[in-house]
């Protein structure tokens, strides 16, 4: 499907349910009320979905937001690249084959929509849905382009990772002429903490052990920890990048207790060395600086496990 | 001056110092290597000086540079607001009025140069030069490139603060065409800290105290801790963003050691707090959400200061 596809199916679209992915991020949420807020603009009946409560950070992206009523007609998903992403309770809308449209910025989509769009050299669903909007001579609103700058922004950690294309930075040059609060929202986003997550980052700074001339970091999250902590599981997967962040780190590992005896690992490397490869030896997988992977045994045995196993990484230096 | 009369004048300019300011940050480097390289590559003799040692931090924006010998004729400074900032070790070049051409962002440049272009809405110096360039039609290579977009990177705080223009983005978006590796730049620009700069940031958030319903936070930085660091006093700075970060304070302080009984204090605010009209109680000054002053007595005497003097501001509420 190419733009001049969508806009025909968007022009002649009526009563859209909007899909967002479940554990919901910047990305499926500014892209789906984006998408909700344009084509209410053109007095048609949108709403968007989630298989979870929406987070109270994104709140600003839906404040102006409440649910229509309408007899469904048209189902759109965004920045859903499987269908085991829909979660729980949207999970029929696969099952019934009920999705019609696919916008996606993932490679690794599954094409389970009629029709599917996926643009995987773009930083982030959002970015495909401003250059849609760009194409169609949509015009947006200043919630509208929130909703886009806060998408792109998000998937890039601000336009920081490689992720980050030359058209992400102008889609955003563009939205930014709406007066959006860019600095406030970017703030919210990326520097402010609540103090429970700072007590745990440094509760895990504080257990850090360096291995293989502390070219290799690896941080512990107990299930005890996390109780005690009072944070949501999901706030505690940003932890996964503190090990890397020190300066010499190579390769970060975060050990996370599933269950007793069940240690769930996330590795972030440097470009020297394969994540994905590393984690594959213990049947887990992912990407090349970003892999996860499964172990068992008591911690020290799994730091043992580790340590045997990357071995040959910094073995040869 | 305009751009026309900056061609001009670097067409027919040679034997150029470039001057960058004391305790140089990515964008005076940045804006000072790209120009030399740029006028070196015109077949042209030009160097880059500063006062301080270049920070290693910062050494793959000049792996490339030797210094040049030549009888100088042109002096040029970027990023320079006023000539308290060129630092002991060039200070004889504004005594002597030798400086023909400024070119700089700062809305308080002070005009001490022969000639002097000042874009204040401009993100970074490396902006204004990244948009000379373009006008004179420039061919720039990936090393000009790189320390361009490390420049406006460096002063937006990876594109995330308020200074962030449009123009910045569009900016970038041209610059990382130029095939630069922007996320190992922004890795080692923003998210790599040494173990000193960790066990630093530990010991501060452990001293953490609230005011105000945990509205105001304060970290305390003294001499002590400075010293048994092992870290450069520049790098300090980068502490008073901390308080800052938590979430629900709208004011962070940092106060920091000068001598016995003596404290620079650094204040940092959200939208609703004035920082500048706080710290101008004490003779200090800055801007809206960030400004510092000095005080003097005990510890305890500064922080009770900081208490009378700041209630009426969360008083209201």
């Amino acid at each position: 499907m190419d733009f001049s596809k969508i806009k025909s199916f968007l022009e002649s679209c009526d009563n859209v349910t909007i899909l967002t992915h479940k554990s919901p991020d910047g990305d499926t949420l500014g892209a789906g009320f984006a998408l909700c807020r344009y084509l209410r603009l053109q007095g048609k009946k949108a709403n968007v979905v989630n298989s979870d409560p929406l987070p109270e950070r994104y709140s600003f992206l839906y404040d102006w937001y409440e649910p229509m009523k309408f007899v469904e007609k048209t189902v759109i998903a965004v920045d859903i690249a499987d269908t085991k992403l829909l979660g729980h309770n949207l999970e029929e809308y696969a099952e019934e084959g009920r999705i019609d449209l696919c916008i996606d910025h993932h490679v690794s989509n599954k094409y389970y929509a009629k029709y599917t769009y996926v643009n995987a050299s773009a930083s982030a669903a959002c970015q495909i849905i401003y250059e849609l909007f760009r194409y169609i001579g949509a015009s947006i609103d200043k919630t509208i382009a929130k909703c886009l700058y806060t998408g792109i922004a998000t998937d890039t950690g601000c336009f920081k990772y490689e992720n980050t294309t030359s058209a992400a930075h102008i889609a955003v040059s563009e939205l930014m002429k709406y007066n959006i609060d860019y600095a406030s929202i970017n703030r919210n986003m990326f520097d402010v903490k609540s103090r429970a997550r700072i007590r745990i980052e440094q509760a895990v700074t504080n257990n850090m052990e360096f291995f293989f001339d502390d070219r290799c970091a690896v941080i512990v999250i107990t299930a005890q920890m996390m109780e005690e902590s009072g944070m949501e599981p999901a706030e505690f997967d940003g932890l996964a990048s503190i090990p890397l962040q020190v300066e010499g780190v190579e390769m970060g590992i975060t050990i996370k207790q599933r269950h007793e005896n069940v240690w769930k690992l996330s590795v972030r490397t440097t470009d020297n060395i394969d994540a994905s490869k590393f984690c594959q030896k213990f049947g887990g997988g992912g990407h090349i600086r970003a892999a996860g992977c499964e172990l068992t045994g008591t911690l020290d045995e799994v730091k043992e496990i580790i340590r045997n196993n990357a071995s040959e990484l910094f073995g040869a230096n």
